[in-house]
């Protein structure tokens, strides 16, 4: 943990790149354990070819996981909502996590798990009697930047083109792969060079990015976008901080006006917990360093995961 | 080929599910070529975890494929649009799929082709830099329904909640697989006794089905949606097809009145070629069975196909 005196961020950078071994990571797929980087799955999975599937990530932080309840109630919601069940019980779901970071031995870990719809009966195309999988990966965790570019923040542009996939069509709140809006922005938004991109809804209010929620300080409340979104567990997080902290948060409405004159404003996403943003279209924010409230948050959220705070210690042997 | 004097559906009913032998279907994926029920993909694949691909479908028609210029084209455009690029120039992807069907050697077969993202470096996450995939994989031709289905027709509901992403979040000229909005329909549409789905628009006009075009008869003029929808190829050849037996024929905009109303309508699908409609939420079409012009466009259909109208042959050896 770098750490950098009060007021500074506390990065941990030996979760960069350069000290993962992904030939640790493994999977379960198809009921076995193997490297991740063999796994596999059949071509004729709809969790493929119609993006059919939910999934859920969250990361191991020193030996233990993160948050895991909330994360598997909302693997659950999400299960329910898109009508797939991957005949395993919750524990069952748990043990296989367990089991996949237990034969990586890493005590930093990111989890990825997925219920697909599964192949159907050769020659038929009925979602509804297809046997339903589960597969699960566990990964070296690294952190979404360096402790440099955390530093420098990320500049988003929010899509001057695309609208994020509305509810009446596919329910965000079920955590799915639909992800071509995001990606047809982002790529937009590296051709007019920047880091990432924010989408908004058709009424034009601030939704989410590529695989991270939004937040922003905006008039000293912190807000969080509550409807059209992903009920982010990093957000839902740093929202208790804050209030933890002292400082008002609520979730409302964002709009693009207040992102953009926010005092300050984060990402929030398992692989970094918050990620700051220092520039918006044009404009700069927090002189183009994480704001004073982002730095508190960040550190509070490491001090308080070193410290036990909604960690499932794991059984590693 | 199963005939039934004029005025009925011409059915081929060797192309039923019973016919079909899948052991003999192959795929190409990671540059080889092996029994499709093997064929598999990473689960670190974009075009698995973000739905970040495009694909195609047509069919082989007695040893021939069917518009292929017409497929090949609207997949360049599919990989333009979502700036994919497999690294193969169009003969070299045509040469993969003559190849797959010839080591089938199947003369009526369904082949499947897309293009994913392909996996992100590891522990990386941008879609800009990672090596895209194609994959490929023929299989036996299986008819959308039985005979006596057909002549049954399809009970279709129209979704009264989920509307179809529209087209400012994805493009829907670009084929791809975020089927989200699809499914969740079609499971209500199970749920209440329907055979299947029809989605409209957040302007509540009619766009198109899991898997196929919407079109339909409306006071003497054959209807195609315009906007919002996939540029369906077998609905081009309907439409084609009406043309030359002199029924009016345009894309313009499908309520779903008119379609309730319809004299007579019909999906479209490689599939199927046409598959009649024969009820819309309550409302009973072309008195329960398929309709005369949707009769006369499927018998003309095949009676074309079969005289190699638009059919590239294929070299089996």
């Amino acid at each position: 943990m770098q750490r950098n005196g009060p007021g500074e961020l506390m990065v941990p950078d030996f979760l960069g790149p350069e000290h993962a071994d992904f030939s640790r990571a493994i999977a379960y797929v198809d009921g076995e354990f193997v490297p991740l980087l063999d796994a596999r799955i059949s071509v004729r999975d709809f969790g493929l070819t119609h993006a059919d599937q939910t999934y859920d990530v969250l990361h191991v932080w020193n030996g233990g996981f993160f948050r895991l309840d909330d994360h598997m109630n909302r693997f659950a919601r999400s299960l329910a909502g898109m009508r797939l069940d991957p005949g395993l019980s919750r524990a069952q779901q748990v043990a296989i996590l367990e089991e996949c970071v237990r034969r990586t031995g890493l005590r930093y870990a990111l989890v990825y798990w997925a219920c697909t719809r599964g192949a159907p009966p050769l020659g038929g195309r009925d979602p509804t009697v297809c046997r339903n999988t589960f597969l699960c990966y566990a990964q070296p965790l690294v952190l979404r930047g360096s402790p440099e570019q955390m530093r420098r923040g990320l500049a988003v542009q929010i899509s001057p083109t695309v609208r994020r996939i509305p509810s009446d069509s596919l329910n965000p709140r079920w955590k799915n792969v639909h992800w071509g809006d995001f990606t047809r922005a982002l790529f937009d938004a590296k051709d007019a060079g920047f880091d990432s991109t924010v989408l908004l809804d058709h009424a034009g209010n601030v939704t989410e990015g590529p695989g991270f929620n939004v937040l922003a300080v905006v008039r000293g409340e912190l807000v969080a976008p509550a409807e059209g979104v992903l009920e982010g567990i990093s957000a839902l997080t740093m929202m208790e901080l804050a209030t933890e902290l002292g400082l008002p948060a609520r979730f409302g409405v964002l709009s693009p006006e207040d992102l953009r004159n926010a005092d300050e404003a984060f990402i929030t996403s398992t692989s970094c917990g918050l990620f700051p943003i220092t520039r918006v279209d044009d404009r700069i924010l927090s002189n183009g360093a994480p704001g004073p409230l982002s730095v508190r948050l960040l550190n509070t959220y490491y001090q308080r995961k070193n410290d036990g705070w909604h960690i499932t210690p794991i059984r590693y042997e």
